[in-house]
């Protein structure tokens, strides 16, 4: 069976993918579940991109894994970008789920709307220490927009905040994605509006792969939380040859 | 429970959304199905968008509503947004189902392709009294695609001549949709071709709402007649907290 | 009961086409799927678009077929167009399936991105019957994205090379497809990549229809092979008055 590296989100931990691994698990695969550098707890806010992309470098070497398919989630698209960059050879496929797609020289900021950019740019502004948190009437509606107010509010209660500069550097990449020979998938989740739609995930970030496999699914930017047993399987589909 | 006012669109009246109230009542709410002034039995077909807006304030402050979830379809959209702009205090939150979202000056029309206008005002040239109707092949193929031709004859024969004004009118508002404080939902059927998609409804029309929560659902511009069950439980869905 | 008439995509026979087949024929309607010339077994493969599109008006004439509903699936979309513009009094409906939707003048690879025409260039400069193959990694990818990768190898292996020139050729209409009077229908599979979707299926083809009903399915190009049941069941949506 295969090994699947499930990258988290911003404001994430790894440990908030259980319920995602749980049935990739009983399927008979081996699933890890990194929190990059920035989200653990304890980090200190100040992190940046490269640090980032490092930790889960150090991740995939520490563990000595290999053939891995290599999940990323939003800003965790950002980071599987950057391992894929500096350690192909680990990987057998990359699996995007609403996930960026940098080339060389763009910053997360870059592929988000302006409006965000003024908000967290305000929130960072007022941080002691970088971190930002996502405020909560944009994650219920725009986020989590298909949970009930319950699942919410006790989701949102597992988020921390995250480390700026990780949306503000710019990546550096040796190769664009779409020019990387790692076969690649893009899952996207069909009433995702973290991104405006008329802006969004898919196909504007998904075709910046070159050629990849397209897998939907119904559900929000938090299908994680809102139907996890769905997202095992998209993934899943993804993630075969 | 809660208190939804559902707002029909063109050449329908309230009581053509019995079948999508019954589950929201068997739900513990209460539904009021107000009929827009101009498509009520015996009502004039001179009636302009103001006279529409007004009828449906007066229904809400008759009734003497409040903490209410307005729901409007197609058309209207045109009206529960000229509501919430006279009575915001009475409201809880919109819900657009493909409906229009008008700003400041924009009329109906203005937001429909040009082959649209042409139709209607060559059919409010010939009409008698400026009522319009809409042409059953249009009715068939792109309004109700999802039904079979019986179940689209049927409906066809409930319909009303529409009030020609209320497309042509251009909206007075305070307050342009964005800038609404109110709580906004927009519910998108993914089969509905009433407008070309490539200027359709979502994300066109729902992305001038500012912050709002997207709902989709399989189904036509008239899943009221098509699934009103499933009508029923997304609009509950875009209506929750 | 109806009559269909399926017509095949490059690379396809019509023999593909019978897992499709066998619910609409149990559902009491009598269905033919003819072979496209070209695509035969044996058959040149220097055929170009008219006597691609000849074939099938022979195959309607010699089997005196009225009254039909007449399927084209990708490249049989341009094969329908000329049909019906040649003999439009045999038909009753269009239906594309995920389907070219050429105007006069226009060759299959005036729609299609420029990468593709670099790839099929290639391809045919190098066989030695201007027969081209579609490469198995695009096949697999974007075509058949929602198999497993056995049923993409298997499927794969009952392709046959297409006759490139019916790719290259422009066709000749008499009337476009807009302003042709038969009626119109458009199945689009939601989850189709052989288009790059920033310039696919729908709206971008369908919309050069004019009126035409939009039938939608989950489900990748090769819906055909992936889920034929359910493809079977669009297709009579699609099909019925």
């Amino acid at each position: 069976m295969a090994t699947y590296v499930l990258v988290h989100g911003a404001w994430h931990t790894g440990e908030l993918f259980e319920e995602t691994a749980a049935p990739i698990r009983a399927a008979g695969h081996v699933v890890h579940l990194p929190t990059i550098a920035g989200n653990r707890p304890g980090d200190a806010k100040s992190v940046g991109l490269d640090a980032a992309i490092s930790s889960i470098v150090d991740y995939l070497t520490e563990h000595d894994l290999s053939d891995v398919i290599l999940a990323g989630h939003s800003y965790g698209g950002m980071v599987i970008t950057g391992v894929a960059d500096r350690v192909p050879d680990r990987l057998r496929r990359l699996v995007y789920w609403n996930a960026f797609v940098p080339n060389d020289g763009e910053s997360l900021n870059d592929l988000v709307p302006p409006h965000y950019v003024t908000l967290f740019d305000g929130i960072a502004a007022a941080s002691p220490d970088n971190g930002v948190m996502l405020p909560f009437p944009i994650w219920r509606e725009v986020f989590i927009n298909d949970a009930d107010l319950e699942l919410a509010q006790s989701t949102y209660e597992k988020l921390n905040p995250h480390p700026y500069a990780t949306f503000t550097d710019k990546i550096s990449l040796k190769t664009n994605p779409a020019a990387m020979q790692v076969a690649k998938s893009y899952v996207n989740c069909t009433e995702d509006t973290a991104l405006p739609q008329s802006l969004g995930w898919h196909p504007r970030m998904s075709e910046k792969l070159g050629l990849f496999r397209l897998v939907q699914s119904p559900g929000s930017h938090e299908l994680c939380f809102t139907n996890p047993g769905l997202l095992a399987e998209k993934i899943m589909i993804a993630g075969r040859d």
